[in-house]
């Protein structure tokens, strides 16, 4: 919710129909566990620390029960550009909503999203960002969240790619996913997003169910009436699970300092140095955004998935910093 | 933190030495799943309700992805007389941390703790016990608080019954949450106790790992200083996970509704309730402190573990009510 949010690229916003999703790739090869992988220095820096942790017997062995991996989501396991999902989410959810707020047709910046002026609506800056998820996010149960969260991921489309956004996951890091299970880690997602939008549908996109999804969390309420119990999401933010929220975040769910990281900006740069900063071997990754042609190509300047300290503390901390488009065969299941 | 407390039975708080714990108890035998359960009505309610979600095919059938238990800790697993066993850590840990503090040998509650006189203290309430709890627990880092939970839990000894508080687990219920993982659950504890007492000793005692404890939280901060990064415990409550705030707990960490819950006190009641309000098929159930001989007997008029509105919802939401003193052959581990 604090993420800066400048400047945008165009955007289209309106569902389209289209072919159903194809059928989730097969995650790993038994010959090669990362098959999208080139032979490059990162593909060898994961399989060798994970080939060091399985050492039994040496110092270096790592315990399952200590194989926790940690990964953020926006840019690290889908797509972030031009502009987070969740907030495209959230126009979306202006449109939709907007029948039953009649105050929002003057109101900004609700009034600039319902007419379709999204550079007007995003200029109103993360105050204004922050009023638009909290009016769309909160006030309703967790269970009227996720229905609509589903009905959402299931219809709408990337404005570029046209495919629906949990096709916008990240070939090779499905695999990493599968390759660090299948070597006793459990993994999590640890992102500056909202639990509430993440959750829905982080099960089938990775396989990581709701319980190993960190992030950021509004404060909630039990309620009972009638009969029926739920949990009320209320306009109070809890926890911004991005920057040094991270490790908080990583602390109250988790509750143990992971041995492995993968990030790609800025705001997971202290999650990156917890990580390594820790006894024993340590593995941190940062997804480098390199492809202008087959995904997006930013680091330093770009306002969404900043990354420039982090790329400066990479050196000295000895982090993997994945080439995207060197490293990467292919960047989305549907480009195989 | 907010349990009341107005009555204390004598306490005997100076640990004292004694062999070493005996090794683990095995949990399941394989013919019988629950033999520390007498054949009566709660191990019956239990195992028919495991059956009926394994019959796949048909309605009740529950996919291992949504077998969810959520399990209170103090009454529930083990112990929680003559006061919360995290509360009689913290009094040790007043005395043992008295010599940096020489404020506190003139300041109540830690006057009184100091001098061995706990009426005195506990009957400074719930605003004393908390600032022992805050003055104790918070204004350290995790792996400090980790590390002298782990230094008390591995000496201490219960004022009774002279043995580790790890060893006032009750058998029948370590055999149930084996059957229940045994037949695909997670199983979780959502306790009003801090996390960062339990997390140090649950995979030890009951098989449940730090990520799968919920309890009373703290805020926190990171921190990065001389090449080192730490959690630091504040002295600002963020989540009391008792009563309303279980079900607030269970949404922040674990994101799904569980279809089985067990607790022991008033301060469960809201977890039944919301695990036992969702649709298909719920089990909740209640241990009943009816056992002063091999345990204790307690339930309406007991300020720990008071059980009084949940015992009555108990009948109208068809919880089940374990009888200790009827249903379970042994209570603790060192009774076989």
């Amino acid at each position: 919710m604090n993420r800066r949010l400048f400047w945008i690229a165009p955007l289209f916003l309106i569902s389209c129909g289209g072919p159903s999703a194809p059928p989730p790739a097969t995650r790993t090869s038994a010959a090669d566990p990362l098959p999208s992988w080139n032979d490059g220095p990162s593909k060898q820096a994961i399989v060798a620390f994970v080939n060091r942790i399985n050492q039994e017997g040496t110092a270096d062995y790592v315990p399952p029960a200590l194989r926790i991996a940690t990964f953020d989501n926006d840019g690290t396991l889908w797509t972030e550009q031009p502009l987070y999902f969740q907030f495209i989410y959230t126009f979306d959810r202006v449109k939709q909503l907007a029948p039953l707020h009649s105050d929002w047709k003057t109101r900004q910046p609700f009034k600039s999203v319902i007419a379709g002026d999204l550079k007007a609506a995003l200029a109103t800056g993360d105050k204004g960002l922050v009023s638009l998820v909290g009016a769309t996010s909160t006030g309703i149960t967790t269970e009227e969240s996720d229905a609509a969260v589903k009905a959402w991921i299931s219809t709408a489309r990337h404005p570029k790619t046209q495919k629906l956004y949990t096709e916008m996951v990240y070939q090779p890091m499905l695999e990493l996913l599968g390759y660090l299970r299948a070597n006793g880690f459990k993994t999590f997602i640890v992102s500056g997003g909202g639990i509430d939008f993440m959750r829905p549908w982080t099960e089938r996109a990775y396989g990581i169910p709701p319980e190993q999804v960190v992030g950021t969390t509004f404060e909630a309420k039990y309620a009972f009436k009638d009969g029926k119990s739920t949990i009320d999401i209320l306009p109070a933010v809890d926890l911004i699970d991005d920057g040094p929220g991270k490790p908080v975040g990583i602390y109250r769910t988790i509750g143990r300092r992971p041995i492995f990281a993968a990030g790609n900006s800025d705001g997971d740069r202290e999650m990156l140095e917890y990580t390594t900063t820790g006894s024993g071997p340590r593995f941190a990754m940062i997804v480098h955004h390199t492809d202008a042609e087959r995904e997006y190509s930013y680091d330093r300047e770009s306002p969404i998935g900043k990354l420039d300290k982090a790329l400066d503390q990479a050196k000295t901390a000895n982090w993997t910093v994945v080439d995207m488009k060197q490293e990467w065969k292919v960047i989305h299941p549907f480009q195989k």
